[in-house]
């Protein structure tokens, strides 16, 4: 956890009251989580967990809490805001801007067969359709301007084989332009860690702030890179084919998103090198963010940009 | 089930296109409920359950979903419409209009204890505290209105004494004003067989399509009449007491409820009375409900007007 704020149950039960959830029965920090402090919430109603936003700007937070309440009313399983008897999903607890949202069951798995490939596949086609329909837009917080922005920031702070290689990285990029791609709201951070298995079914699909609007094969490109890698970044062909057939089923690709293809592996590998660099040799002051290893994604950007090793979409 | 409407697994797959949940797995009639036709649905991204409208007009089934969307939002358990790509909860199926619900876990209990009428009450508080903010109204449609006509419609086929009694009761009644009383949107019909125990939790509240506007109170004295009674109609004393106390603790009582309390007690008697004399004197053509015992409700109607057996609402 980043940065955590204590919550009492006296203070808890207190802004229950505003709630049409019962009585407080049982309060519980919860270990996990790099950017908000969150807790298990018990009631005499029900189970639920409970969101301190220690960083994000206020602002920005209705993006992300209607987005979940959308696609729950969609009918899949993210985590859905509750509603206080003002009809607000957004309050203030501790200082901080705070939200209950539905607790929902399973756990994660990190290392997922074919079957659950194909699952997620189905599930981030349903994300994006659903997604389709809901109103407000906010920009991807890590989209393509980001990117250059972030790179100029690292830098200077890499040895001279990696400013190479960054450089080349950002030359090539520069040649695509994503917004000729089909567009919509995308989860942006669909890894293995974020998603809740209750026996087969997929019963969660979590941390939806880095969520915004951009090509939804970056979305698709995020996922296959984490889901279908093996232990040594190299995509995993069965379990590869077997998301994106999953994916296509329910949203086909089109002929531009299939030139794309290889181009948007290396981007979304680049977004998660960068901002691996920058959280390593960046550390924003007050945080206690888990840094993991940038090595992880340049080797994966390298392996993705050696175009003999990547899959085609399914036409 | 009292019309069914076959639905064949092609169509309902062709339905399910317009949806963002996946692909149909599995497709399975209920053999409960006595208004509409149920089954479960199975798909690649979660289970749910597919209402078909046998007999409701579809002017007014918007308000019960919504009402049902709202309640869920405000993080109670119940079924929560699943909005189609158009963003729309109502659609046809089968000729019949037609709804997605998320399906719920648990099974009824027919002989609660105090623990599980502790937490009726306070789930039935929070039906009534979330409903305060939904701007939809409709009237009860089992209210005093509908009580006055159906007791005209029924009178001429009971035996003299039931006549009498009847008579009775309805002067009674039509010394009470109920709309002095709180109002709010009630669920009016949370028998034990529409509510669904998961563990020590309340895993769902069910079958909505009785809900409208009226006194809470009428609510509480429903609830109470059927959780609360011993086999002989009776109220046990510990559950009603335990039941009343925490829904109090949500909602405290007025005086004007705790004066009203016996009288609506028996209003709530009233109307299952009627409304099985009904289904057992005048069954509609076309229906096949699961008719009832009119006589327990009589029963229960005279025990209730036995002043001395009143439980005293919690000041």
């Amino acid at each position: 956890m980043s940065v955590f704020t204590p919550v009492t149950d006296a203070d808890l039960a207190d802004w229950l009251k505003n709630y049409a959830i019962g009585r407080l029965d049982a309060l519980q920090g919860i270990s996990a989580g790099v950017q908000n402090s969150n807790f298990f919430v018990t009631t005499s109603l029900g189970r639920y967990v409970l969101t301190l936003f220690e960083t994000m700007p206020r602002a920005e937070l209705p993006f992300y809490l209607h987005l979940m309440a959308h696609l729950a009313r969609h009918g899949l399983p993210v985590p859905a805001p509750i509603a206080n008897r003002d009809n607000e999903y957004l309050g203030s607890l501790s200082g901080k801007p705070a939200v209950l949202v539905s607790r929902l069951a399973g756990k994660s798995d990190m290392a997922p067969d074919v079957a659950r490939c194909t699952r997620i596949g189905a599930m981030l086609a349903g994300l994006h359709l659903a997604g389709q329909s809901f109103g407000r837009k906010q920009a991807n917080p890590r989209g393509a301007s980001w990117r250059q922005h972030c790179a100029a920031r690292v830098r200077a702070h890499l040895p001279a084989d990696e400013q190479a290689e960054l450089d080349a990285e950002l030359v090539f990029q520069s040649g695509f332009n994503l917004e000729t791609l089909p567009q919509g709201v995308i989860h942006a951070d669909l890894f293995r860690d974020n998603v809740l298995w209750d026996g087969d079914y997929v019963g969660g699909v979590i941390d939806f702030y880095f969520a915004g609007q951009d090509a939804l094969l970056f979305d698709v490109a995020v996922t296959v890179n984490d889901w279908c890698a093996d232990a040594d970044g190299q995509l995993d062909a069965a379990r590869t084919a077997a998301l994106l057939a999953s994916y296509a089923e329910s949203r086909p690709f089109t002929p531009a998103e299939r030139a794309a293809w290889p181009a948007m592996l290396r981007a979304a590998a680049l977004r998660f090198w960068l901002s691996r660099l920058e959280d390593f040799h960046l550390p924003r002051a007050g945080e206690m963010v888990l840094v993991k290893d940038p090595g992880e994604y340049r080797r994966i950007l390298r392996l993705r940009a050696a175009s003999n090793t990547t899959p085609l979409l399914p036409a």
